[in-house]
């Protein structure tokens, strides 16, 4: 049983920030086109990455617009809807859906911890039969040391029993390289998709799908290089050379922040310094560390 | 320096659902209503135990106006309005001071983990300074084993001296007495409001404020019998007497989970089982736990 979708190389967006901390819609829009020019297969906007958590719901609704507006197509998108309220999560993917989009990236509710596993599957039981709606496909996702609330085999088990057309897939950012292992191998035809760039190439062979990572807003042709070409021996060399670039990307962005550093990055690569705000909670990277990141990343 | 509000007993005010999990307003502004009654000083409504982060931000504001218009007076709710989005937390904010609402007990942003103090002083201060109304009041809320987003003695201290008409307090749910009574020795006329009941007779010889807590929904008139008369010889056996049962009453919704016993308790005292009902990802407790937990509080 091979996976259908979502399968590829799915870019987790940063977010742009205008100088009042308001997103800059046509800036994310651009940025979202670049990533598909790149290779993507598509966009994973309104994830960790993309700082969705510190923005409020009319904000994330409003740039899903803007993006679908601008001319991307919604199916390409695998928007963020899950938030800490289970109702706002409801909302927000019916929202999705409304706009076009299939698919979503669904976090647990990540307030209340050391919620039971039975806690977890009311929860998205809850949810997906209140949205009620055939076209919704579930990418759940794994994220325990940012959510603090991680997803066990058994409530995937579950979600799959009950939901086998709308559960299809996770996204397992735990970095956690026998977890993910062990999904793609208990689960066959659910989409496995890695969050940590460098462990793709690795998970591809046992069944993986793809990824959804945070370095592809940098490396996106390379990662599409490693997803495209990973079992073809004749591209073999093609194929190593573009792990050593992820690699690189992906250390680079790993000894200080990982956003931050990110944006340090994509500020370079646009010409642009706006790229470089976030958002609190989060906190820039001092100049001395931005110089160090840009010395990494060109390294 | 004495600290001179909030301090007294607030209840984190529980939030009962309707069999749809909808929010039942009528039943909740009544409740406020008895621990006033009880001899609660204010209700701390929308915080952890009243389930506010699994609420939408329109259930929030709705909830908030349902009790105002109730009749209860808005200087006695001290609603919590902290998200992961300090966005929403503004909008949420500004939402409760239009409804009279003058102190808020808020949350530090808490979907992103291991951020900086910078991080969190930027966030609060991004927020206050937003809504830029000179009768707010901020009380933190230092709850790390929910949020996972501890608040510093340092962070107390620059927020203290950047906002110090605003930030005038802090809900301390830690259980860590040593934590609690250093923010009360370093910061004289700070309100340290203690999160676990048991703690408050211990807290306020050395200065604390009063509680905000759970067990408060039962127990209401205990702590206000404690608070009142602690610190008078003539009224020991009274304080001592409602200490006991204080202690016991903590102790009956802790062997489960406690927010779901708590609610047990309130369905027997209302003679409601309704009040049972807790929203995903919380699960009710099971008959026998339901049992034991009543049949410990009873004894």
């Amino acid at each position: 049983m091979t996976v259908t979708f979502p399968t590829g190389v799915f870019c987790a967006a940063t977010t742009p920030f205008n100088a009042d901390l308001s997103v800059d819609q046509g800036l994310f829009a651009a940025h979202c086109q670049r990533l598909l020019d790149d290779g993507c297969i598509g966009i994973a906007m309104l994830g960790t990455t993309g700082e969705a958590n510190s923005l409020s719901s009319s904000e994330r609704k409003s740039l899903l617009e803007a993006v679908v507006k601008s001319g991307i197509a919604p199916k390409k998108l695998l928007p963020g809807t899950g938030v800490a309220s289970i109702m706002e999560t409801v909302e927000l993917t019916q929202h999705a859906l409304a706009n076009g989009v299939n698919t979503v990236v669904m976090l647990p509710p990540y307030y209340y911890k050391g919620v039971s596993d039975d806690g977890i599957v009311d929860a998205y039981t809850t949810i997906i039969e209140r949205i009620n709606d055939p076209r919704l496909r579930v990418v759940l996702y794994h994220i325990p040391q940012m959510s603090a609330v991680p997803i066990s085999l058994d409530v995937i088990d579950r979600l799959i029993k009950r939901f086998p057309d709308t559960v299809v897939g996770i996204k397992d950012s735990s970095g956690d390289f026998s977890n993910m292992s062990a999904i793609v191998e208990r689960f066959p035809g659910f989409s496995v998709l890695v969050g940590a760039d460098p462990l793709m190439l690795k998970l591809l062979p046992m069944g993986g799908a793809g990824c959804i990572t945070a370095t592809s807003n940098l490396v996106g042709g390379d990662l599409t290089t490693v997803f495209n070409g990973y079992n073809d021996p004749s591209k073999a060399a093609e194929v190593a050379a573009a792990q050593e670039r992820i690699v690189a990307g992906r250390n680079a962005v790993s000894t200080y922040a990982q956003l931050p550093s990110l944006k340090v990055l994509l500020a370079r690569q646009y010409g642009n310094d706006g790229w470089m705000r976030v958002r609190p909670p989060l906190v820039g990277l001092s100049a001395a560390e931005a110089d160090a990141v840009r010395a990494s990343f060109a390294a």
